[in-house]
């Protein structure tokens, strides 16, 4: 090994869904949406000759849209380069104790990986089968918690009152709960940032809001945590939020009739085809996300897997324990979800 | 104190300069471009709908229009958002020695920044009286050596064959070459990757190509460097670089000829403004960068900062030890620059 090698971070990197560069796949592997952003967004003028300037490194006009939206004050939101961005940025600038950060064996598997990069000891607590989280697991002493509400990739949600109990439980500690998918669930905890000064809520531009091409993820807590959040940021990249982002982002947002629409969208499809998946033999825990986590009575799914890719059908399947026989599948349109039904059926039917 | 700020890390953020909302003022304090990019960027056709799916996380097409451009292969570079992004991850992927890592006294003020960020420890090397950089400071066992060429605010230049010097002495170590101004300079040191496994040289879109809003870094080094790096940042952010930064990074890389007139006619109006502030009695080192770092044989830096910022003139002042009389002015457009002198000529005048 040269020498300069041996003072290299040595990491074992997250692996995101496949990106095919074939357009014509049917992509439901990494739970985008299916519809594309608001008009409001594709009509935006954006001028670039702009780009010669920095853009506003406080990304003011996107914090006050969102504060506003959300009813928060501006000192409440803070901004980054998605979720990723902004949950690895939370790792850093609160997980710093001896103690373990908690969060469920199965989740968002860029926990256990920002927790190695940034040498944050952790310890995994075990959903129940079911998949629910168990809220009494998070009480020992700690030195964080972090769980996505709803979970991922398994679709369950945690009702409010349980996601109050881990916070009674941890008041000494930074809880962040990680909604990617919540705009798909009956209820957020946003509502708890008053009453609770530890808890940070994340959401992301990335599903509900069609825009995971721009990169776009927020943070929302009590100022002291904003302000903690955007030291740190300011000391690792000032300008992380690029031009375009900006502009982008405050039009989605301003677009509320388009975003509801499209979610109810979405959760029409996502019932129709559950029971088409119940209908061919799967079983699944209750969704509130835009994608279903199901395990089919019969056929393994590393089979259905394969065979739907050979197909131009693209899921996401986990080789990992608990999980290896099932099949994340992302809610796409009506006509995407037939093909995927239509599929399995000729399939299961065929499979010995 | 509550309980749950002990683990937050506390640090002390980089300081930007200053982005004034009002479009009016003459901006010479972040080294922007004052031209626009080119047209090819103005012109690109960005296809919004494509928002909705995430970005290629590769982010293929500028890796390649960039190994490309600067004859490498793909897997020799490395693409962020913007300098400071690949610079913060570099920092993050190649300092974890126990020796302190090695920069000038006088730099890019987010250096000392980072390493506190990360907790890698520093040594600053102090610049000879002409703000040269020495190599022979650079000798000693350290845990890795980063310095930009031309260095900032000084603007200036470290000869190539100085530069091999510091390599030749720090074999064991990564040594990361910061050429955010190098296309006003005489020579990169992009020639020694080959030679030297362990060097990584770091560029912009921000200054040289008119795109700081856009917020576009890379770095060039040998295949197993850019391989780390890369590791590092899917363990951070699988996607940081959105649609619209790819696709216009490409645009801008694609046209060449535009490029090197504008960094042509930036060199001219500096080699204008240079002897102008001779004649008003600065005095700076030779710059080879976007910008002059001067001094006046009597009126101090501050007072002139002040007054020019009261005449909507923003010039950059560090109050810093050795480097608190001068001033760090951007070669602006022409005609920003005679303002500017006759507002210089004035004041001097004046001032008493």
């Amino acid at each position: 090994m040269k020498e300069w090698m041996k003072n290299v971070r040595t990491v074992e990197p997250y692996v995101p869904g496949e990106q095919p560069k074939d357009a014509n796949v049917i992509k439901l592997n990494t739970n985008e949406n299916p519809y594309p952003p608001s008009d409001k967004v594709l009509n935006a003028k954006l001028d670039l000759e702009k780009l010669r300037i920095y853009p506003d490194p406080e990304v003011s006009a996107l914090v006050e849209e969102l504060a506003k939206y959300h009813g928060l004050n501006n000192d409440q939101v803070f901004v980054g380069v998605g979720s990723d961005d902004v949950l690895a940025m939370a790792f850093l600038t609160f997980f710093n104790s001896e103690k373990p950060i908690f969060f469920p064996d199965i989740t968002y598997s860029f926990y256990d990986v920002w927790a190695d990069l940034y040498r944050i000891p952790y310890v995994t607590k075990a959903l129940d089968d079911g998949f629910n989280i168990k809220p009494e697991d998070y009480k020992e002493a700690n030195g964080g918690v972090v769980f996505p509400n709803p979970n991922a990739p398994t679709c369950v949600y945690l009702p409010i009152d349980k996601v109050r109990e881990i916070l009674d439980n941890n008041r000494d500690v930074v809880v962040i709960v990680d909604e990617a998918y919540v705009d798909y669930a009956p209820e957020s905890a946003l509502s708890l940032i008053d009453e609770y000064d530890n808890l940070l809520v994340v959401r992301t531009f990335s599903k509900s809001r069609s825009m995971a091409g721009m990169r776009i993820g927020y943070a929302m807590g009590n100022p002291e945590l904003i302000k903690a959040l955007n030291a740190v940021k300011f000391s690792f990249n000032s300008y992380t939020m690029n031009y375009s982002s900006i502009v982008l982002g405050v039009e989605s947002v301003r677009d509320d009739a388009y975003f509801k629409e499209m979610i109810q969208k979405v959760k029409n499809t996502r019932e129709w085809f559950c029971k088409e998946l119940t209908r061919l033999g799967f079983s699944y825990p209750e969704t509130h996300t835009n994608f279903v986590f199901a395990s089919h009575k019969s056929v393994p799914a590393k089979a259905i897997f394969e065979a739907a890719k050979e197909n131009h059908i693209y899921v996401r399947y986990f080789n990992k324990p608990r999980i290896d026989n099932y099949l994340r599948i992302t809610i796409g349109t009506d006509e995407q979800m037939k093909t995927l039904v239509e599929f399995l059926e000729k399939f299961i039917d065929n499979y010995s």
